[in-house]
């Protein structure tokens, strides 16, 4: 009899350990998606900071916005589309969160605020210029439909890109490099800013921001929601091995962005600006930006050694994006394209590169179909993202409704559309 | 002995487990609270980003005085009337937290960034005018006498309140309606700022906040810290339940929020300013603090649906209150009055009209004995605050120490009250 | 054979428990270090909000280079240092990270978040005329080789001081101290600003903080990170104990942190200020400095009566420092030497005197030997920092690499070395 009590006290002792488990897992998502959820501050001070004073109310209205159509869409369609029963396409199953079962709670909140971080990276190559229909229209999209299937081919078992082995941890292909192709469609279907060219359209004028504080909160945001962003893809902490991995996660997402922030540092002070000998802190910070984009899809799987080489890496491809996208002649108040494109497209390919079995680290055990899989899979999600994004903005261009009248633009969006402005320096009323 | 050796080993095992589940929990109540002490900076942005520029100075000191305040006001007596034991309207054990026992101490913790918010918001609505010695009196006590005897009404077995039922999940009314109270009473016994209404005091004037950014961020801290507000009332991480229960909390306070943020947008933009057709940040800000406030008191009951109607509905009785505020000639800088009475006292009818038994969603099931209560005891709670608060204010105004002199008020608390300006713009010196 | 079974049931669910308690302490250490990571925007928010409209985008730099310089030097020889096996002066083990196990991951992020904080205070008190040679070199120094071999000394069991009984729980002298000597030396061997002293050198002159909302959203996120970085110090959650513990260090830092903010604020209201009768928010906030400073040391074992006391205390230290300070002409831009120095010190010598076995809570059960040891042992960190900061800058100086030229620092560091202004307040371009 003590045997059987022994061993019933046990089981009670095993269902205990269980919810134990399950729980902290819960606590685990909803920390991380809260520091993730911490981002849109820091994209609202970053792209705040960066344009001109004359539309600073506007950035921080969309902003807001951007939060408010992202979790409202994502809990109506975009969860479902993307982690409820489906087919290898997409899920249709708890729309609007209806029986939602509660083990999915946890992660549906995670997962809005990936949903929350696609939304917003394409308001802010746009700004100055872009309408207020626009900037809804899009961000209800891809919160709403093209960043959940995209998810949903990825990161379920059904998922076709899953399927065929695609590895991309937390989401330099799914999040970064899809919403650098909705940047880049979003950004050349609107057109660039009025005054942002000069001499018929040759010579760049340099737009100054408005507020460098500002700007470098933000980037600060960014580190802290990004080792997040990182560690929580995780999903679990309950599991063997769960807290070193995070941990070497949180590692390696520091390593990559710190290197790659220096080489953009290095690259600005000896290379471009090598006769006037300044320090430019913007190339410091996009170049911590690239890093952080790069490491997502691998952190998980690198040792120290693969994030330092990703960070200095993934800086070039971004150079090389940058070049094009100036060529290209559109403009992109953030460089929001050049950092998720490059960023987000080097991390997709690091993964068969660097890993413990991959072609650098190990090519005898490795196979080059990892690679294509990662470099091929990358491809169909920019494709799909700028696709659906351009089809959207033919008909709003059709409607004329793709961007402010030139008036508007000149005077700023903030006396126009908003009726405010974003400082009032009088000391005496 | 093979059994009676595992017997204790398991007994070990249990122990071991149950000290884990502990600790986890004071871990849980310690991020939580540390989240919501973050509100801190919130109110400070927010509401010296509203303020205009004379003012910055003094809305700091206060903002940070609140918080040194409240403190070691709460830690003194807070909350030994709060959680100490008593009788049915206070407790009085714990005093300068002495012999508190360790398995209250993190509770404690998370308890103090409550009372930090209680006594955070009145002083938002009075800023400007003022006095330091009225701003230091009732921040004191609101954070070591009103808040914490309210929330022994409601939050321990003794409470008068929770013996009738009163159901109040994270405080829609012990923090919010209360404090929405105080606000109205320190606003109205302050009266308006002396530029606040024209033409003989006929014509209300628009005071534009300074700084736009500075109030954004707040408000997305706000956002932020009430997420934590209402996810760490649940108390415990380890008990079965609770992982999915602070997910659902979590994500119905977004819910509830961002819906009224978007009921706040169209208002204001459809009904409103339809003639100027221009969008109104600050509607849709207000909106989220209202559903934010709101939800707390039913976040752990509702299905996403319920978050969703509250939200719609909770705005409605913030406008409602604030034309009433506008009506009584209130000066209140921050809308505090109309968002922590209308949210709060919308939280507190929506729980037995929203929760699974509730009087809407199960009229068969339910009974009118909880709107009753909560309806009933939400007014006794606004009434303590108010009358409390009053009467401080009869003592202050009868010494003429509620706010400053008319010239001070023209130059500015800045210059007269701390000599520093907010900020010097002076590039060379 | 059930026994059996029983048996192994156990020892496998023992073996799970062990997981879940590792996995569970890792994610404490993670979310403590995010916390203190989060210190690194708030210490660029303090300092770019003191310094003038000039300089600010050279402060956004600088803190932005410290998080980068920090980061890759800890990891690639700081940690090494420290935590690697070595010698009672040393650890050399793990450069580069290289085989680091994976059951030091976690602490080795959280340990890194300490090198950051120690290596971010001395750029602060030389802003506004330091070269970028200098400030890039002693930041490289401190968080790759100065720390951490005071890290190592007190927090391995090697460590010549932890084998004395130095008794130094969240790093009052190893973080503070030490960095307070770096800042003494970084400050005198660079010398004032040009503008600092008038008359020939006689007559301080006040400089004005060009954004006070900076600072004081600065000294909240202070607030917010040190609770953290004594609470993380704890190491483990999973511990019977440790919940309560972290619980009271929270409360304690609290506390302590206000009690010194209000000291501050009534010495300077009626003693300095007494004839001004103004409320200076600037003596508040470095008061909550001195205190969150001062109680790293004790905060685990101190009752509340404890980090009152010295919340008082350290800030009278701080005062005589300060007076030293000033009397010796260093121009310290934000004040980090006195309250490094006093509130660092202050907490080496509260242990000893506070804890439940000291020399003034208990005086007939305790010895001297503690107090003589965290005396001593206090200053001889704090040599270490001080000669190894002079030697640098003697080379420094030599080249005449230590400071900007005088054009360069008038002008300021924004137009000059970065070429950038650090706000663009033209509304139309």
């Amino acid at each position: 009899m003590v045997v059987n009590e022994t061993y019933s006290l046990l089981l009670v002792e095993q269902q205990e350990l269980e919810n134990l488990k399950k729980n902290v897992d819960d606590l685990f998502l909803i920390i991380m998606g809260n520091f993730v959820f911490f981002l849109q501050p820091g994209f609202f001070l970053y792209e705040s900071g960066t344009v001109r004073q004359k539309n600073v109310v506007s950035v921080a209205f969309r902003k807001f916005i951007n939060t408010t159509i992202s979790s409202l869409t994502y809990f109506l369609t975009g969860f479902a589309l993307s982690f409820g029963d489906g087919n290898s396409f997409c899920g249709f199953q708890y729309f609007a969160l209806v029986d939602l079962p509660d083990e999915m709670m946890a992660e549906c909140f995670f997962q809005y605020t990936f949903a929350a971080v696609a939304s917003s990276v394409p308001s802010g190559v746009v700004h100055e210029r872009s309408s207020t229909v626009a900037f809804v229209s899009y961000t209800a999209l891809t919160s709403g439909f093209i960043y959940p299937i995209a998810a949903h081919w990825v990161a379920t078992k059904n998922g076709w890109l899953s399927r065929l082995g695609f590895d991309d941890f937390a989401f330099s292909g799914v999040v970064h490099a899809m919403s650098g192709a909705t940047c880049l469609a979003a950004a050349w279907m609107t057109g660039s800013r009025l005054d942002r060219y000069e001499s018929g359209g040759q010579r760049r004028v340099v737009i100054s921001p408005h507020s460098v504080p500002q700007m470098i909160l933000g980037a600060f945001i960014f580190l802290f929601g990004m080792i997040a962003f990182n560690a929580g893809s995780q999903g679990s902490i309950s599991q063997s091995g769960d807290g070193p991995i995070i941990a070497q996660v949180t590692i390696n997402t520091l390593i990559c962005a710190m290197t790659s922030a220096v080489t953009g540092l290095i690259y600005h002070r000896f290379i471009v600006d090598r006769s006037k000998k300044n320090w430019n802190y913007s190339s410091c910070v996009n170049g911590s930006f690239v890093g952080m984009v790069a490491i997502c899809a691998g952190c998980n799987q690198f040792q120290c050694g693969g994030a330092f080489a990703l960070g200095i890496l993934s800086y070039l491809l971004y150079l090389a994006i940058q070049a094009i996208v100036e060529k290209l002649k559109v403009d992109d108040v953030v460089d929001g394209i050049a950092i998720q494109l490059g960023g987000g497209y080097a991390g997709l390919l690091s993964v068969p590169l660097f890993k413990d079995d991959g072609l650098l680290t190990n090519p005898s055990k490795s196979s080059p179909w990892g690679l294509l899989i990662n470099a091929g899979g990358g491809i169909v999600i920019m494709l799909w993202s700028l696709s659906i994004t351009i089809l959207l903005y033919i008909v709003l261009r059709y409607f004329d409704l793709h961007r402010v009248s030139p008036a508007d633009e000149k005077i700023g969006l903030d006396m126009t559309i908003h009726k405010e402005k974003a400082y009032d320096q009088t000391v005496r009323k």
